[in-house]
């Protein structure tokens, strides 16, 4: 069962609204093992969308049509569905009353432009699931099926899950269910990470059921994607699980978290399970790592606070770094040292770098320091990263949550 | 000239991922008055690549094709070029130097299969952006052209920006100069700014010229788009000045800024502009407002620093805040109070709030008091934002900065 996407819609083409329904709907498919081979957007043309429908055909089993099933006139998509299956457009009388009573139960005066939602190609029946006044289409054309759905994200999902995947799960002669797990890492490049796993991309190329990919998500490091397909929902986990360990004894500590969990969340959890609290001194993040921190819901059981000493009297006065140059080993340490201090915290993460665009006290922008405090013991990192501020800053604080992160596993592994 | 986008990337169409980046693409082209017919999305699959850029090019004068120009064995995007141009694959001495020096330059071996980033379709030129190590391409096509660039949407966006649509406009036969400035609007909603525009945008309508357009930006505010078409630049520039100062006769201080411009960027300048220093004291926001303010080149010149009071200790033991409730108008009058007196700074924002999940003092999730000081007099502001943890933190930082900003103009024309 092959099966393809096309969303109706000048505003989609135009970028004034993101096309998140054919991704949702991707998404659905790809849960129910259905194989979804492309998206496709096209403006409300009639020519462009006939032309779009019929090529869809042409290469698969199912179209899913989303869009262009509104009352007004740019609203064309039943009327070019009935040109691809080459029928007349019928008034359905069930409908009429319908849509007559749904705005009635409204209290509102039923335009008359709405009576046109009543019209149905010859031949296509409606979907049960209705919560605006739009019905949803089924439309059997020469074996294969066009599925009419709304624009509107409520509407097309009740359909998609109530009527849509059911009914191509029934036509699919496959029982195939795919799931996947996302493993995020850092600290190593997409090709580097592809050099560590080839042995083991080459022997999955053998079997057909588990696949490999990378996918790099731009600050947030890179993501290794298992995906396994097999006949039940209990293979399928447990393919995913076989694979998990093995893409783990090859590249153990690079991986952070799973599927959604960023760096920041399980640094935190980490501290929370060790009975730790966190501060943060940051100068060439400027708050970034604490931003990030209490981002999470629950941050508060295990941050404290951060002093951002952006200037050099800040760090001086407050945080107690002595005279001298302040991107330095002595400065990082000496932040980590002070903040723990001055805020009571068992932890700490420090950074001070040069976040350009001018070098400073000789250093080239992207050099960073990252200091870390844990029990008191202190430790310093030297980084240089490629210089785009907002790109260094991103990395920096990342890597320095990374750099403790580590810290906190040996901690746990020694106690 | 009619153009398309083709999005490369099995990640797309099984809905792991959003593609935004054609959105983007789409707003670009729109903006330059170039006509967008078609997004697709394909999967890493060489086949069903070929078959979407010989459909696009069939119908199109220029595609645009995003993605696939990784490293990684998937990343196929520049050989199935080769194949639609009918040309071999070469390597490309100056990108192999220039790939090996970006490695270097951060310290970094360069893994093997980095290299087949620099083989080039023969006949396709490089463009002059490469933040990565994915070139982006030119390729051209019996008088058309394919653009290749990579998937990231930081490095697609400068080239789209500094290469493709220079190049699209330059060799579309249009005379017509399209150009259009954006203001940056703060604290009225998207129909309350229609509302007060309503007579101009009726006015506009007997002037084919000049548009207004609203853009909603997410948690950035609303957009306010004036485009003019005109027979040269200099009369385009024109009339974008001309309604550039009606608009502003009507929305005034709702405007905070310029195209590019943002919140911080313009607090910052006004601060420089008048001889002032900056610090923050934060709770609920834990360090965003000065992250914001510190991803500005320059901020040095007027930012100091921060102290991130998330634990309650931290408050009264640093920032010498009195026992009893810290989400109210005393905390915060006397966070921003302690704050000036702890760094030494001529002003200051504070903020402490509710981020929730949990309700906190009897205060449900969104409710925050900004606070700020200007030479010493300080004042408070009660706001309730919808719950949603992120997005409260976001509308608290940057209406913070407003109110922040709003004091300044009030200080720059009474002195």
């Amino acid at each position: 069962m092959r099966c393809e996407v096309v969303a109706v819609g000048t505003e989609l083409l135009l970028g004034q609204i993101v096309d998140t329904n054919s991704t949702w709907i991707g998404e659905q498919l790809a849960l129910a093992g259905i194989d979804c081979l492309r998206h496709t957007v096209v403006g409300d043309n009639p020519e462009r969308i006939r032309l779009a429908l019929e090529e869809s055909l042409s290469r698969s089993d199912a179209v899913i049509v989303t869009g262009g099933l509104g009352p007004t006139q740019d609203d064309i998509t039943r009327d070019v569905i009935a040109e691809v299956m080459n029928v007349e457009m019928i008034q359905d009388p069930d409908l009429v009353e319908l849509i007559t009573a749904k705005f009635r139960g409204r209290g509102r005066v039923m335009p008359e432009n709405n009576l046109r939602q009543a019209d149905l190609p010859q031949g296509a029946t409606t979907m049960k699931e209705m919560p605006g006044t739009a019905p949803g289409l089924i439309c059997p054309i020469s074996g294969k099926v066009i599925y009419a759905v709304p624009g509107v994200p409520l509407e097309m999902k009740q359909m998609i899950e109530g009527t849509v995947i059911p009914d191509l799960v029934s036509r699919s002669d496959e029982v195939a269910v795919i799931r996947s797990r996302v493993l995020r890492t850092w600290g190593q490049s997409e090709s580097g990470l592809a050099e560590m796993l080839a042995d083991e991309i080459k022997r999955l190329d053998n079997n057909q059921g588990v696949t490999l990919a990378f996918l790099a998500s731009g600050m947030e490091g890179l993501k290794v994607r298992i995906t396994a397909k097999a006949s039940t929902e209990l293979e399928a986990e447990g393919a995913l699980n076989g694979e998990e360990s093995r893409v783990r004894s090859i590249i153990g500590p690079l991986v952070f978290g799973i599927d959604g969990e960023n760096m920041e969340a399980v640094v935190l959890k980490e501290l929370i399970a060790q009975g730790l609290t966190l501060a943060t001194a940051e100068s060439m993040t400027g708050g970034l790592i604490a931003s990030r921190l209490t981002d999470v819901p629950g941050s508060s059981k295990a941050f404290l606070g951060s002093v951002v000493s952006y200037a050099n009297t800040v760090k001086h006065e407050i945080l107690n770094v002595a005279e001298g140059p302040v991107v330095s080993e002595q400065a990082v340490l000496a932040m980590a040292n002070g903040v723990c201090e001055l805020l009571g915290a068992d932890v700490s993460v420090a950074v001070t770098g040069v976040a350009g665009p001018e070098p400073q006290e000789g250093n080239q922008p992207g050099l960073v320091w990252i200091g870390t405090s844990v029990d008191g013991e202190l430790k310093a990192t030297k980084v240089q990263f490629p210089y785009d501020r907002t790109m260094a800053r991103q990395l920096t604080a990342i890597t320095a949550l990374d750099i403790l992160r580590r810290r906190l596993l040996e901690r746990a592994e020694k106690n």
